[in-house]
């Protein structure tokens, strides 16, 4: 049996970068479609459009971008460290804001409308996604981008937070499923049939979509070859801000 | 700032691997109770308890032996490989039965009450993560236990066989997510009061405690520090299923 040497090769790379930008501009694209074709598309007023405004959110900040944002260390590898860091850290700061952006429309949605918050299993998994990533942004910035972190925490933090990114990008996943699954319930299109409605079959394909597109990610992140390569020239450089205070290596994923 | 270097340590494994099997029977045991105390217990014979069968079945196997059956490589990682790799083999041998009857039950019940199967995308994602874990329990049954595969074909798919072994328990639990979820709403208990009912926190427990479990199981696996120590002895020994044929060396994960 021959294998495909060129899967494990670099120059595999662009593909997989592309096919998770394919994977993920369809999950944004999906959504926004199945709120705006299927529910009457977006508005700010409390009504149920207002509600649409969560979904997309959710899934362009805490699904899409935070891919990307995690995927940078691997698109960047042969740029500079200091760039790309501040270019994780922008990313993530956008993800951030959108989804806070996604979390309170729904929660003036369900007030105006008198529904109770936080009942759910979706709701409490997505909450607490989301105050782990806040965390985590938190201490990815205090200890990575600025000066004050000692060289031996940063590598003791380092594999934490590779680690726990990744783990978060399933649970946002895997609250967004379960988000997929409530609407649908809700809207009753899948439940009153014994066939499979369009709306319900476009929310099981982005429900697929969404799992493809992790499962990209974290394959690109955690294959060997795809890891940014040592750069000594870079480390001696000290162009890091961690390397302006204490002359320490830097540490960064 | 003190670092916790006992994070790291081997010595911690116990704790990690103790902390899995608190949680994961919690899993198994809160699944029992739930659909025991709050819907009838167990039965094989159309009703509402046969479909009872199918949580407990899928958490039992997709989820908890899954996971053991992934941690057996670091919780026996002194013992000698070829005792790890059948041990491994045989749990998910088991995971596979438990899970292959759960599904039964849930395919059996909905045909004799009439409800259409894989309409909905716990359904979808579910039969996926199946269907794939018995692709790679084959593959790694062929590839890994016995003798026909080469050196270099082992080497390709070993980093595949544990990125998708670690995928798989996490679409298992998202599943499960979605399993929850469904199971809450077509009950009614959780959207018809104000104030959270308890069968929904126990529920709602059950997917964090499942969620919890599997980022141990994830943690345990992925730390550096817990690999199988290299051990050369045991390579030249050739106590290995193909190092009888081909005189090469093992791989495993």
């Amino acid at each position: 049996m021959e294998i495909p040497q060129s899967w494990g090769g670099v120059c595999s790379l662009p593909w997989y970068v592309g096919g998770s930008q394919v994977l993920g501009v369809a999950c944004v694209v999906i959504t926004g479609v199945w709120m705006g074709h299927f529910y009457g598309g977006y508005a700010w007023n409390g009504s149920g459009q207002q509600f649409n405004v969560h979904p997309l959110c959710m899934v362009l900040g805490m699904v899409f971008l935070y891919g990307d944002g995690v995927l940078v260390y691997r698109v960047f590898r042969n740029e500079s460290k200091r760039s790309v860091k501040i270019l994780h850290a922008l990313i993530h700061m956008m993800a951030l804001v959108i989804s806070i952006v996604g979390l309170v429309a729904v929660f003036d949605y369900h007030n105006k409308a008198n529904i109770p918050n936080m009942y759910s299993l979706h709701s409490w998994c997505g909450m607490l996604t989301f105050v782990l990533y806040f965390l985590q942004w938190l201490l990815g910035l205090g200890l990575f981008l600025f000066p004050w972190a000692s060289t031996v925490l940063r590598s003791w933090y380092l594999p934490l937070h590779v680690f726990f990114g990744l783990v978060l990008l399933a649970m946002a996943v895997g609250s967004s499923l379960m988000g997929i699954t409530e609407k649908l319930i809700f809207s009753q299109s899948s439940s009153s049939s014994s066939t499979l409605a369009p709306e319900a079959a476009l929310a099981n394909v982005l429900g697929l979509l969404l799992v493809c597109f992790a499962v990209l990610v974290g394959f690109v992140v955690t294959k060997e070859e795809f890891r940014r390569p040592p750069n000594p020239e870079e480390e001696a450089l000290s162009v890091h801000f961690n390397t302006l205070n204490d002359g320490s290596g830097p540490s960064s994923p």
